[in-house]
């Protein structure tokens, strides 16, 4: 878990005050910020440069690859001499992962593909500051990367994942586009169904899971709360959903999801979306409530996005989602796979 | 905040593994253990010593003392040439606080009561891990240890004061007997009330405040849990209840039970419900809920524990209760002075 965290609006005027007490001397603290806030000067200017500190843009279209990291890691060890002070990620789910990989793979050998998977990495990674920009994932609370590989897509899930000290400033998500918004507060909203409705639910990840499923549904649903304050709940759900899937798994729609992201490069929380919206099957009450989330804050969930893949993009694709085992597990039982056939799969995919 | 937390019926027995990796040459694990596990061998037997490690009882009839712990580290400086690989508490909150407070005062010069307040703390702790065995204080996860001091009642609020392990195993709290059982889930159930009404509350902390809140409700209010359920939900209302007020602050229940228990000795929980029964006034819908609780479960709240106090008694516990300044600050704002005066304070306390 994450041993240090602030709150508040303004919190993140607290990073230089922070970062003092873990500068080294000579090592720069590397700053990785969604390339969103390129031009966002009165935001750049809050950030305190110091010595030989650098900015790293990061593009976000797409989800984190494993080569992206690889590569950060090598330019970052060909400019400094010796390892960073910090990697500081600032912005959504993409930039966090990227962060909490990097941070590892400065000081771990190999490609981060190397250590996809529970457990693998050995070494402590450098001091890592999580400061989210958009609310949901629980990206900035997970003890997981989630990276796409060469071969596969999964995250770098280890003690050495999370961040060292999270900013919570719901100030800072006041830029995020109505979609953006919707689509990363939903994969909140989504991740907490699988996990309560999941078979490895304990009381641990019920009691987070229920908090952020219950604020969920206070700001999509009712029309009762202040802008800041809407900002500063969906940041809590982001954090408390995180927790809630760090002791138990997502299920159906993250599976489904997963294929999507893998075969068409679908972002997450949108693939969330598209998936989600077919599996009344499994979560009838709250596919119910989604599509009143999507219909109350008019959301147009991409449509026919499976309708000209070729029989090996498919075939692909359910490959994918069919090797998610822990998540049909969780969803399903130890006899998912008399519910889930190949057949299954690709009439739900048809349907997207 | 804990940076690390297993959680799970049985979760007890990975303690050894936990432990393995921390361990020092020659350095022992020092297990400060509620005694009343004294004569309960079958619970004495999962523990494994190895090497020097070393078991010592704790009474627990009376709050923590600041002597108690200069005492414990004075015995384990004693006893051993090399500082400890890690204290392990295992208890309730009082055994808690000592085990934080132990961890830090082997690697801090002095008296602990040169560290009882804010930020005062300088080295790192010994490795120290958690494992409550009665739910409803929040000291597994709070970042205080509440020490009576030879001047004040204070907690030793740090960086270095949250265990860097807990155990979470609801099936530890098994033996609680049932007045300890509502008594200290009471104090969780209290602090949220205090919480939530403060003037000091954020989104961060009402957001835990809320879910343990609700939790209370359904395990003292409702009859739809089974038995190791309600024990499993109350360790996570504990624990989110704890994460609520470490952001916040409490109100005027603990300010009185604070004089209860510096002038009579009363312990914490006891204390919060002595003095909550008369808070209407503060907290009407909230006291009516406690109420029904009360009678619920057929709870006899000690009375009269005031009667007997002499001026000079009556003057200091009114002394300490006025001292808790950010305690009234939270919960009546900065004119708490017009609304608490020695004589409100004098006239409450005579109905205890």
């Amino acid at each position: 878990m994450v041993p240090k965290v602030v709150f508040g609006e303004g919190s993140f005027d607290q990073l230089p005050s922070i970062l003092a007490t873990q500068r080294q001397e000579k090592a720069p603290f590397i700053f990785l910020i969604d390339d969103v806030f390129k031009d966002n000067k009165a935001f750049l200017d809050r950030i305190t440069l110091r010595f030989n500190d650098k900015l790293l843009f990061i593009p976000t279209e797409e989800e984190p690859r494993t080569a992206q990291v690889d590569s950060l890691v090598q330019d970052i060890k060909a400019e400094f001499t010796k390892n960073p002070s910090g990697i500081i990620g600032i912005g959504g789910g993409t930039v966090m992962d990227l962060a909490k990989a990097v941070s590892i793979m400065l000081t771990n050998p190999g490609s981060a593909a190397d250590y996809q998977g529970w457990d693998l990495v050995v070494e402590k990674a450098v001091y890592h500051v999580g400061i989210p920009t958009i609310s949901g994932t629980g990206a900035e609370v997970s003890r997981t990367t989630v990276l796409t590989g060469p071969v596969r897509k999964l995250g770098i899930n280890s003690d050495y994942t999370p961040f060292d000290q999270v900013i919570l400033d719901p100030e800072l998500t006041q830029g995020v586009s109505k979609n953006q918004w919707f689509f990363t507060g939903m994969d909140c909203f989504i991740h907490c169904v699988e996990s309560l409705n999941g078979t490895f639910l304990n009381a641990f990840s019920q009691s987070y899971g229920e908090k952020a499923y219950d604020l969920c549904k206070e700001i999509f649903l009712e029309d009762n709360l202040a802008e800041s304050e809407s900002r500063a709940k969906l940041m809590m759900a982001s954090w408390h959903g995180g927790m809630s899937i760090a002791y138990s798994q997502v299920g159906v729609a993250h599976a489904l999801s997963y294929g999507l992201g893998y075969v068409l490069g679908i972002k997450h929380g949108v693939g969330n979306c598209i998936t989600f919206q077919f599996l009344e099957e499994f979560y009838p009450k709250d596919v119910a409530l989604f599509k009143e989330m999507v219909k109350k804050h008019n959301i147009e969930i991409p449509q026919g996005v499976c309708k000209n893949l070729t029989d090996e993009q498919m075939d692909l694709m359910i490959e994918v989602a069919m090797s998610m085992i822990p998540l049909w597990e969780n969803a399903l039982g130890a006899d998912w796979e008399k519910v889930i056939t190949r057949d299954k799969l690709k009439a739900l995919y048809q349907k997207m």
